[in-house]
């Protein structure tokens, strides 16, 4: 198989990757990478991502990391397969270029914090997460969300009236938020709340979290 | 004039439009908005970016804000003016793009930070950084410029073989940290910083500092 993705079914990064592949009806073999035992700071992962993060990718001789690099990849080299997930038109374009960023820039970095306190922490080192920096970045969060609700009741998707990478990037750390605290505020956003239903129910994303329902 | 930036000549963000626009000779109006009296939560401005940061971006009806997503639009709309910032082969578009993601992933929340604990605090409230804050982010800005250092080594520019968006999106960060304590980083890394010295010395990168040092 000519597709790898390096990586782990609980990587929220990983999976990113793995419903981009998913929607767009890509064949791909998932290299399993050991997080507990460090596989992904040994020399042979290092050489496919030099930061010893997960996921890294190969498509025969190109070798990416950095998820959002390689969903982007994805989706346009394969733009003919599968779920459209990128505009063609420019100026549309520039519009889910600009709700990617604040994905990538103001969405994410509250969201990560808060997995790593609420879920992480309790889950996978049995301590309880630090409530002063839950308040922080709930706060934080809290204020991405009010955006989205306004743009959302304008536009069906965060990225125009089409489903596409920006709302699937969103996808791995809507699905560790759901059971804890932080949920409160997508429920008690109607927009929110509706567009989150929509996206998580996809067959696509089924798919990615059926390994963890294990 | 059809473009406008509103934004701020001391704010990173804003320049790397700026930087952007300079360098493919593209003709714009700066709007200038003036954060010191908060004029980045005024309801006009907020119409133009939810979030309330500088910049934002306007050329004729389409409004754009975060920095990235807009010199994205800036460099494949004004493809064929000036300086060519983006390649247009889909293999070195996708290694562009991973390295694009480093810069906005990994460098840019490290020097960010530091900015504003040796810069920020120091010059505009007086207070002096959080040396516990200022080694944490040494720490992992070193690691970062650890990769650059061997990416530089194989490729003259952090893209590529050419200059490109990713090299430019570094350039604010570099210019207010070239004069605190985390400089030695940069300057003990031989590649890191004969790409430093090469990448801050382009004529439209002076253009864009040039009112900062008057
Ligand atoms: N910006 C990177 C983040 C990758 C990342 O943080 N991966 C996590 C798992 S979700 C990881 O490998 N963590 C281990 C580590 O950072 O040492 C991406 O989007 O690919
Ligand atoms: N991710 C945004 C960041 C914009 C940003 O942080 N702008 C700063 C100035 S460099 C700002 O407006 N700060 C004021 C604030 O956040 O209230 C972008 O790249 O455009």
């Amino acid at each position: 198989m000519a597709i790898k993705v390096h990586g782990s079914p609980i990587s929220t990064a990983t999976q990113r990757v793995l419903a981009t592949l998913i929607e767009k009806g890509v064949e791909y073999e998932l290299v399993l990478v050991d997080l507990s035992k460090g596989e992904h700071k040994h020399p042979s992962f290092l050489s496919l991502n030099p930061f010893g993060q997960v996921p890294a990718f190969e498509d025969g001789d190109l070798k990416l990391f950095e998820s959002r690099a390689i969903t982007q990849y994805i989706a346009h080299t394969y733009a003919d397969k599968g779920t459209p997930l990128v505009t063609q038109d420019p100026k549309k374009m520039a519009i889910q270029s600009v709700w990617m960023e604040v994905e990538a820039q103001q969405y994410d970095s509250a969201a990560s914090k808060l997995i790593y306190e609420l879920v992480v922490k309790p889950h996978f080192y049995g301590q309880s997460g630090d409530e002063v920096v839950v308040k922080e970045f709930e706060t934080k969060l809290s204020k991405v969300l009010d955006v989205y609700e306004a743009r959302l009741k304008e536009s069906k998707y965060l990225g125009g009236d089409q489903f596409s990478l920006v709302d699937l990037h969103h996808l791995p750390s809507l699905n560790y938020l759901k059971n804890t605290k932080a949920w409160d505020m997508f429920e008690s956003r109607a927009h929110v709340k509706a567009w989150v239903s929509e996206i998580t129910s996809r067959p696509a994303w089924a798919k990615v979290i059926a390994p963890l329902q294990k």
